[in-house]
Parts: C-alpha cells; sequence; structure tokens
C-alpha cells in the first residue's frame, strides 16, 4: 500500500522538479498505489505525475482515481489526450466514470469518444442504473463446440490480448447463445485434436443484463466464481463480470446497509469527498422523522404528569428504561438485518427465530432487572424498585421484539430491513418504554398518587 | 439457488423411498444447492441425500455444509468413510472443519487422518486464529525460472488435477522463495521455447502466513487478485489464497462490525444456529455496560431535581432532547466506522473530518431546534421554546462529536473503531444531553425555580 512516506517524497521530488526521479519511483509503484499517492496531491503535481507514466499505465492509473479526480483531471488534458484515454479505458470503467457524470459533463465527454466506443457506452448506459449491464464488460473469449482444442487455444491467443479475463472460456453456438464457460485449465489439461465439445460439461452460470448487481454478487460468492457470464433473454452472451467489480460492488452495498442501519441517510461517495451539503441532506431527513416519533414519547410522559408530580423520583430511572429498551432493540435488529443481508436468515425463519428471540429476551429482561432492582430500591424504597424491576423486564422484551421483528415485516413489503435502524428502534422503544413504566407506576402506587392528589 | 420446492420435492421422493429419482434430481444441481438442501433436512435425510451422491460430489458438497452439520454427518458415518471424506477435503476447508471442533471432537478426528494429511493439517493448524495461514491451500504450481515455456506447461498439466486453481503459476527459486507469479494466459500466449524467465514482469503480491486474514482480504481486494501468494518469512512459498476463500472473509468480517455496531457482541455463527444460551452471553455484557452508564444519566437528573420540580413540563422533552443527541450520534459514528473499515479514511484525515462534522452538525442542530421550538413554545411558552431550542443545538453538536471522534480515538488506540456503537454513543449522549438540558433550563428559568422553592 501506498505509504505516507511515499507520498512525502513524491511531493518533494515534483516541487524540486526532479522529474526523473519521480518516473524512477513510479516505476516500482502499482498502478493502484500511484493512483492513490495522486489523490493526496494538487491538481497541477497530479498532472505532472500522470504525464511521468509510461503511455501504457496512464489509463490503467486513472481507472482506479475517484470519480471527481477523474473529471478533473481528463478536463486540464487536450481533447486528444482526453480522446485516447477514454477510448483505452476499459468498457466497464469507461461506464462506471460516464455515470459519474451530470447530463451536461456526460454530453461533453460522449463527443469525445469515437463511433465504436460510443456505440458501446450507449448501450452499457441503457441498461437500467445498479444493474448487472452498467458492470459488464463485453471483452470475453468465445468459441464453438465444434472446434478443436487448438484451434480454440489459437483462437483464445488471438483474442486474449485486449479481453479483460480468460480465467473462463465461453462456448456460444451460431447465434452468440451461451452453451458453456469452460476453465482455461481444461484447454491446457485437453487433448489438443479433441473437439471443444467433448470437455463442455455445461455446467455454467449466467445473469441477465437487465438484473440488478446483488444478483451478480450473490452468484458470485454462492458459486466461488471468478467470471460470471452475462446474457440476454434469450441467452445470448452479452458480456461478463469478474470477481473484482463483484467485490466492489459488495463492499458499496454493505456501506449502504451500514448507513442505513446507523439511520444516516445513503451516501454513495467516499465520506472524505462528500460535501457538507450534501451530508447534511442526506441526515436531516431521517433526524426530523425521528423528532416527530419522539414527540409521542413526550406526549405518553404527559398522559402520567400526575403520578410523575407525585412521584418525582421516577423520572431518575427514565433514562434508564428507554435506554434499555432502544439498546435491546437495536442489538435484536441489527442481528437480524446482517442475517437478512448475507441470506443466513430468510422470510421464512420469522417464526422460529421469534420464539428464540423472545425467550433470549426475557432472560436478558430478568438480568437486567436484578440488577437496578437494588438501585430502585436505595433510591425510592420497595414499591420503586418493584416497578423499575418489572418495567425493565418489560421494556426489554418489547424493545426486543420490535427489533426483531421490524426488519422481517420491511422485507415482507419488499422495503430494504436495513430501515430498522437502531435510531428508529430506539425511537419507537422509547414510547412503548414511557407508556410501560408510568403505566405500571400508576398501577403500583396509586394510593401515593391519590394522596398526592388529594393534596394538591 | 435452491428453491423452497426442490426442498419439499426431495423430501417427499425420500419419504416414498424413491431414491433412484433423487438421484437424478441431485445430478442437475450444483454441490452449494445441495449442501443448503440438505440444511434443510433431517439427520437421517441428510444421510440418504450425501449417499445418492456419486463418490466424487460427495466431498464437494460436504465442504459447504456448516461446521455443525459437517460434524454431526461425519460422526453418522463409518469410520472408513469419515476417513476418505477428510482425506478428500482441499486442506483449507479441512482447517476450516477442524478448527470448528473442541478440543476433544478435534483429537478424535485427528486420529481419522492418514500420516500426510495430518502433518499438513497440524502445520495449518499451527498457524494463529485468524491469521492467513489457516485460510491458505498448500496445493499451488511452481515452476523455475530455467524452464522452457513447454516444459512449465506440462510440469502445469502435470500438477493442475490436484491443485485448487492454476489462474496463477508461480516461479520459485531452487530454496522454494518466490521470484514471480505470472498468469496462466501468459504461458499460453508466449513462444513455447522462450525460457519461462523471459515472461516474468516480477511484480507479484505476497503476504505472511502469520499476517492477519484482514492483510489478504486489503491486497486481494486492492490489487483486483484471483490467487494471492502466501510466503514465510524467509520469502519461500508456503501456499496461496484465492478470492472466494477471501469474500467468505471479509463477509465475516463485516458482520462482526455491524454486530459490534449493534452492540451485539460478535456471534461467529449463523444466528439461525446459534443457541440462545450464546446469544443471552454475548448480548448481556452491553447492556449491563450501558445500564451503568444510564445510571449516570440518572444522577444528572437527580442534580436538577429542584429545577423539574418547579417546571414539571421539562419532562416532556426530555426524551425529544436526549434521543436527538444520540441519533445525531449513530449517525456519525457509523458513517466514521465504516469509512474507516472500508480505507476510506485514514486517521490522519480526523482533523479534517473534524471540522466538516462540526459544521453539519451545527446546521443540522439549527434545523432541529427550529422544528421543536414551536412545540416548546405552545407547550410551556417563550421560556420553555427557548430552553428546548438552545438546548437542542447543543445536544445534537455534542452527539456528533463524540460519534464523530469516538471512532478515531478507538482506533487511535488499536481497537476497534466499531466498538463506537449506536446504543454506546446514545448512551454517552444522554449523560450529556440532561446536563446541558438541564442545565440551560436552570439558568433560563432560575426565577422560576427559585420562586417555587420559597414556595415549598
Amino acid at each position: 500500500m501506498a505509504e505516507k512516506g511515499v507520498i512525502v517524497e513524491l511531493i518533494a521530488l515534483l516541487r524540486l522538479e526532479k522529474f526523473d526521479e519521480v518516473k524512477e519511483r513510479l516505476d516500482d509503484m502499482p498502478v493502484q498505489d500511484i493512483a492513490e499517492a495522486m489523490s493526496e496531491l494538487e491538481l497541477d503535481a497530479q498532472q505532472r505525475v500522470f504525464e511521468a507514466l509510461p503511455d501504457e499505465r496512464q489509463t490503467d492509473t486513472f481507472s482506479y482515481l475517484s470519480p471527481t479526480a477523474q473529471r478533473e483531471l481528463l478536463d486540464s488534458f487536450s481533447d486528444a489526450k482526453s480522446r485516447q484515454i477514454l477510448h483505452e479505458l476499459l468498457p466497464d470503467d469507461r461506464t462506471a466514470f460516464l455515470e459519474s457524470l451530470s447530463a451536461d459533463e456526460l454530453e461533453d465527454h460522449l463527443k469525445l469518444l469515437g463511433p465504436e466506443d460510443l456505440k458501446q457506452s450507449l448501450k452499457l448506459l441503457g441498461y437500467p442504473e445498479e444493474s448487472i449491464g452498467r458492470l459488464m464488460t463485453p471483452h470475453f473469449v468465445a468459441v464453438k463446440p465444434d472446434w478443436s482444442v487448438a484451434r480454440a487455444l489459437d483462437h483464445i491467443r488471438h483474442e486474449a490480448t485486449r479481453g479483460e479475463t480468460i480465467n473462463f472460456v465461453f462456448v456460444t453456438d451460431q447465434r452468440g447463445r451461451l452453451l458453456d464457460a469452460i476453465k482455461l485449465k481444461e484447454f491446457i489439461l485437453a487433448r489438443q485434436d479433441a473437439k471443444v465439445e467433448s470437455i463442455m460439461d455445461e455446467v455454467f452460470y449466467s445473469v441477465l443484463a437487465s438484473a440488478d448487481r446483488e444478483e451478480a454478487v450473490q452468484v458470485i460468492q454462492r458459486y466461488d466464481l471468478n467470471t460470471l457470464a452475462v446474457t440476454d433473454k434469450h441467452g445470448v452472451l452479452l458480456g461478463i463480470v469478474t470477481v473484482d467489480d463483484i467485490m466492489d460492488v459488495a463492499e458499496q452495498e454493505t456501506t449502504e446497509d451500514f448507513q442505513k442501519l446507523g439511520a444516516a441517510g445513503v451516501l454513495n461517495m467516499s465520506l472524505l469527498e462528500a460535501r457538507p451539503s450534501l451530508l447534511y441532506r442526506k441526515r436531516i431527513g431521517w433526524l426530523l422523522g425521528l423528532v416527530f416519533i419522539n414527540i409521542f414519547g413526550g406526549a405518553a410522559i404527559a398522559m402520567y404528569e400526575e403520578t410523575l408530580e407525585a412521584v418525582l423520583v421516577l423520572v431518575l430511572f427514565l433514562p434508564l428504561i428507554i435506554d434499555s429498551g432502544g439498546n435491546a432493540g437495536a442489538q435484536s435488529s441489527t442481528l437480524m438485518v446482517r442475517a437478512l443481508a448475507t441470506g443466513d436468515v430468510q422470510l421464512k425463519d420469522w417464526f422460529r427465530l421469534w420464539g428464540k428471540e423472545f425467550g433470549v429476551a426475557a432472560a436478558l429482561g430478568l438480568s437486567m432487572a436484578a440488577a437496578v432492582a437494588l438501585l430502585g430500591f436505595y433510591r425510592g424504597g420497595p414499591e420503586i424498585a418493584f416497578v423499575v424491576a418489572v418495567s425493565m423486564i418489560c421494556v426489554v422484551v418489547l424493545g426486543s421484539m420490535i427489533g426483531m421483528l421490524l426488519p422481517f415485516i420491511l422485507a415482507r413489503f419488499k422495503l430494504d430491513p436495513a430501515t430498522a435502524s437502531a435510531p428508529l428502534i430506539t425511537s419507537i422503544a422509547d414510547i412503548g418504554g414511557i407508556l410501560i413504566y408510568f403505566g405500571i407506576a400508576t398501577l403500583v402506587l396509586r394510593d401515593v398518587v391519590a394522596a398526592a392528589g388529594a393534596g394538591a
């Protein structure tokens, strides 16, 4: 990985205009590290690093820059240079860059593409956002079943220079429909005069270009693939997606889940690059929504104002009681949301888990009741201790139930389970907690409350 | 993916003892799907499905079962059958199975291994838990730099049957030290009489067997590799890890982060398989710890009992104020924890992010203050409105600051940033929120409080 020392050194060398030494330093660096180092530099220094790279590494390095950095750098180039970079980018990397642009910027950049690249880019951009079509590259090697292995290998040799990956070689019929996906190693292990069909096993996995990219993640992860075929609905092979792109998608999707679970809104970009105004817009919605829910919490307290006035010591335990319900709920919802996301748990399992969760929650509630009863006794005597303990059990069970069930309910209605965020569960559990706590208190302490009411 | 219909059908066919049809059905199913279907069956049905599989697919299917299912099934076999399965498992799958066993079970199962397998397994189990050594397989293909490409290909053909993957072929010196990693495709593209050294570029990535598996995830993800070489500290090639294993590890590590962020404790197993007692033990620690923090919240309220008694309406806004601080904090901590985990943000960025977070939090606090001021006015008049609004700003800023800084502080001290869970942030922010809210109220409403005190 690019270490800080390397970056400092690069900056120093650039300042001293020792471009030969910059070149030398870059020679030993993987393009990913160069891209990371560039992200720490000013635009003019970025340009100079880029120019110091040999031509064949420029485009590769470019593909690892962030979309913002790509745009800035490209705009600083001559049109000829921009054209060259855009042409040399692999189709999936080009799609990723183009889809990061605004409509106006997109138009400007499409003008820089040659007719073939333009056609291809428009086709890939024609697939829905977050679809597999946007991820795929149309570079693959396909052979025919009646070819000999030797002829297939010749064809592979000829095509492989441009192909992004040839760990898998595809077999298609005359109409381009996918018949099989065969590991490159099988071609090497097979007798050279054998027919391709003799090494076909017709076990292969493919996904539709129009399907959600999440599906490609699941198939690649489940069946341990390096490369996955993408077809249209007639089974015609359109392109491939590779495991490295899928790992990036999986990481993005997981980041979305985290951000939803934190009720922070989905950023879809680097936290470092996100502007304050974007962060504000993403976060304020949930915060205001939760305020709205919390107002009901206040209203619930208002219902029991009389009890509270009579036994003010009850307030001291309020944060403890309501937070405990929220905390237990946050635990359950996090466990469920993640288990649903990884496929560890499915919708049909809800009843089995519900029973288990109820038992666990009751045990948790009992333990916590024991812990706070003593404190209740010390602060308010046996009756308060009783109220606090019983409330704690009910609140922990209630919070856990909400936290466990809400993700399932959301999933059932095709909504994202990750919407059942810790803050949402906490806010809902709060209202229940307040009602339970003051309800029990009013019941148990009714003599005290009545006496206070009569005295007033 | 295994659909429910398939499983129901399998169960029906097994009940009717139509084993031929079971066989036929299994023939078309990928081993991953068979393993999933088996997980829905009782042990005796599992055995019959397993027996219906051709020998060469049994071990493959076995490797996709959960550790619990693997143990139960293996224990139901004859010693000869268990021996065969354990022998045929790929070394990394065998390590994964063995490390899931208790000490006693491990001893029993090690007895079933032949001397070579035993030696290999003990070596792999000798690496620390969660190290790369536990993940790797010692099956790889290595060639020498002075060989011709044709000889290398012959050697690859000979070795490939047992080798887990040959997308990369490794070049080692006489002492087994790694010199290069070359894509299989390069051997096909090269002239057959060229020397291996002529296609070497000496650009390769390797990790130490003793390093944390997280490092393998990062290197594979960053440099888009399918296969990563594992060496000892002298650079001797010991084995390889493949991207499919790495994806599983990445998923597990992310699940751990989720569970930590939900303060639910790290389960390290399927939620469906986790016993209630385990779930209880994992969760109770954090819940009790948070109770302890919440007690300080109660103590903070006690400090302002006089204010509260005089102006009881303040209680109505308590859940709203403290929850809002917690919610804003949960947003910040989630964003930071995830950004730190993906490498989007690094320790050195804390100051830059701190400034941005402060601005965003102030804007969020202002918006929320505006939203609740009206409610405060309606419930308690202008002074209460003022107290609630000012408190809201302070509380949201405080919560955000805690949520943003705590993950950095934890990371700085080499602790896991994900420990800064939503429940923890909420509980800490609560105490601050209570002090701010009642502090401001006492200040603003001092005349009312004094009058009430004099009246009592």
